[in-house]
């Protein structure tokens, strides 16, 4: 940490799809890279890997090794970027790191999610930084966004789509109309889908990085436990097309948002205006929607996965440290210090909802229904009765706003009334 | 610039639109932001206007004057923010302030686009910073994410829509379906176009912007006489309609990309696919793609004028300076290590065309047009003959990606056809 320091040296934990990308870059882009440094150049000096041997045909003058101490005790390195995800050695590694007194710039959504407050209190015992652009929205420069762009904003809320492999699968649901399982199995083939998808298709994913944009935007300290969280496994394709009828796409979005003295934070499947620039986010791209108390409506958007755009949002973290390196800087970032909030219950969020069911196709039915909702005090903005098939008549309904847990005892009134064979699908709708 | 300064003192030069902003955020925001300093304040000290008792019911503790020199000369003044616009005595002021060692934080793209060099090699001897985050696309921190967010790549373009004006008339011209007269008249009553509004509407706003985001994002020192820049006065409702057949919105797009070794700066009405994320951005919002080596594509999207959104900006540069004021630190930010490259001209601009045509409506007039592009190597990738009044036919043509000089010379030959009455629209497509 001199100012004669020859170059900032990094040693890589993990060496899969995003550390080959930080490896790519730091070579593609070196000479670029120090220049804007000021001269000083960014090296990988080493790679720790669980099978070292597998990884030689791919470096050149780095070290490989299989004991991640190699890194912790070299006094050479600056920082140690941790591109090996998951919870387990994971969190034994940067807290190794951390205590080592090496910064840490990782890509880990779980572990940031989860382990957050403990990492920022160990960083700033130890006098480094732990910084995680990466682990939320790929290469779209998010987490920097709200540090630096937006600094003077009170956030109110930040939505979005955070999840790729879900917005590439109801992407192609929509535009190929085709069957989910065809759909995701398609996904896999190209590798936008993983082998076990349950983590991107269940929304835990998204939830996971809704709960570091709570920590980046609004400044409160939320966990997992506190998002409801809801995939996209249960979408059919009959709904994509009448909700497009009626002009909505369906997407995943996750949000938080502060609501009075609360903050509601949740994942799940939304039906939006086909207008809203969210509705245009096609394929793996991810897209983050705020609202800021000065700036209003902002919206930042790009690859959300990827080896390079990943690796490109590492690598900015990695130069913000090796500009605090070079001007012996200790700059302290700003989400150690989050607030707490009470958490809004899922029963309170308010929204729209569109349900189809299927009815008796006989006289009466849907007067039937009307009743049930007015009793219940649901308006209605919408009603339309779809294809009727043996007897039984496909209604769909969209809703005025209402709260969930007025919803779902409405929603039982509905099951038990004799006209209404079964609610097919429920979708929410706005954002 | 000391550490134990209790607070982070303002000078305002200039009390409109963009100076309240600021005032109202330092205000409302002023909790949240000694937090995120640290505990250091950020307080407007004097505030410079040309008629000071104007503004006396505006304003509480702060000093107003009418002479600059009472905040270049005050020591405990550490950023000079300049939100008077124009050049004439911005210039001067800037000049002035950097010369007394005053951080400066303006709004004024005309300022930055035609001076930067001289800004910021004053500066660098004056040992202040000079940012200018509010001069482009408003609230949006496009600055900040070239230089912190995408600071690991190359950029190969930038392009988007950065004029507000523009965009609210061409979104207006398409929604209402109206002309432009009218539109320009209500956008005027509105508040969203300026009386004199040639600046906006000439498309030289946007030429000064994207000169800004050429030097921030490509590193690249070019002036405004090398953008090539078109205006939007001269489009019709009718094209905007008949593109919008073909699957196009009109949008105003500026633009600077790499092109072989040459950079390409120009600003003109295109036509774009409309599931495009940039034909999605309406009214006064403005938008910027960029493509990075590493990144693959962006946007970022959000309020490109307006009190608060610009406010916005200008603090997010305040704290900039603000921290590194805090920690003692003066960092040189990165554009002043700007490159220069040859210019591409318009003429080797490659682009597909949208062409009308009033056209003899007789047998064989076709049949000329098509010759005429086939002898020039013109591809021909739809012809559509349109409404026949009088004797004469519509025609549009789209031709496939060609020089503008190849084009030229054909739009000579098609006016030299005894067939073609008169070209009445030349509209540029595609990104």
């Amino acid at each position: 940490m001199t100012a004669s320091k020859p170059a900032i040296t990094l040693g890589l934990i993990g060496f899969g799809n995003v550390g080959q990308g930080v490896h790519e870059i730091v070579n593609t882009n070196q000479a670029m890279i120090a220049q804007r440094l000021g001269g000083q150049s960014v090296n990988i000096k080493t790679i720790c890997v669980r099978t070292p041997e597998k990884y030689k045909h791919l470096v050149q003058t780095e070290t490989l090794t299989n004991n991640p101490n190699d890194i912790f005790t070299d006094p050479d390195i600056d920082i140690v970027v941790e591109v090996i995800g998951g919870e387990d050695p994971a969190y034994d590694y940067i807290v190794q790191a951390l205590s080592h007194k090496k910064h840490v710039v990782t890509a880990n959504k779980e572990l940031i999610a989860k382990h957050k407050k403990t990492f920022f209190e160990l960083a700033k015992q130890h006098d480094v930084d732990i910084l995680f652009e990466a682990s939320v929205g790929g290469g779209i420069p998010i987490i920097k966004s709200f540090k630096v762009g937006y600094s003077a904003n009170q956030m109110q809320s930040v939505y979005g789509i955070l999840n790729g492999t879900t917005n590439y699968i109801l992407t192609k649901l929509f535009e190929d109309q085709q069957a989910f399982d065809t759909v995701l199995k398609d996904a896999q083939a190209l590798g936008f889908a993983e082998a076990d998808p349950t983590a991107d298709v269940s929304g835990l994913d998204a939830a996971y990085k809704i709960v570091i944009l709570t920590a980046v935007a609004l400044k409160l300290d939320i966990q997992i436990d506190d998002v409801f969280y809801q995939g996209i496994d249960a979408i059919q394709l009959t709904d994509i097309q009448y909700l497009n009828d009626m002009g909505f796409r369906v997407k995943l979005i996750a949000k938080a948002t502060r609501v009075m003295d609360k903050v509601f934070a949740a994942v799940y499947p939304t039906a939006i205006p086909v207008d809203h620039p969210l509705a245009m986010v096609r394929n793996e791209f991810n897209a983050i929607f705020s609202m800021g108390n000065m700036v209003g409506e902002s919206m930042i958007y790009g690859k959300g996965a990827g080896s390079l755009p990943t690796g490109s949002a590492v690598m900015s973290d990695i130069l913000d440290i090796a500009f605090d390196i070079k001007a012996q800087l200790s700059r302290r970032h700003l989400e150690t210090s989050l607030g707490t909030c009470p958490v809004l219950s899922i029963d309170d969020n308010q929204t729209e909802f569109y349900i189809r069911l299927s009815v008796s196709d006989e006289p009466g039915a849907l007067e039937k229904i009307t009743n049930t909702c007015s009793d219940a005090s649901i308006n209605i903005s919408k009603l339309i009765q779809k294809e009727r098939l043996n007897n039984t008549a496909t209604v769909v309904i969209l809703t005025s706003q209402v709260a969930e847990s007025a919803f779902n005892s409405f929603k039982q009134k509905l099951k038990g009334l004799s006209v209404v064979h079964a609610i097919d699908a429920v979708i929410r709708v706005g954002l």
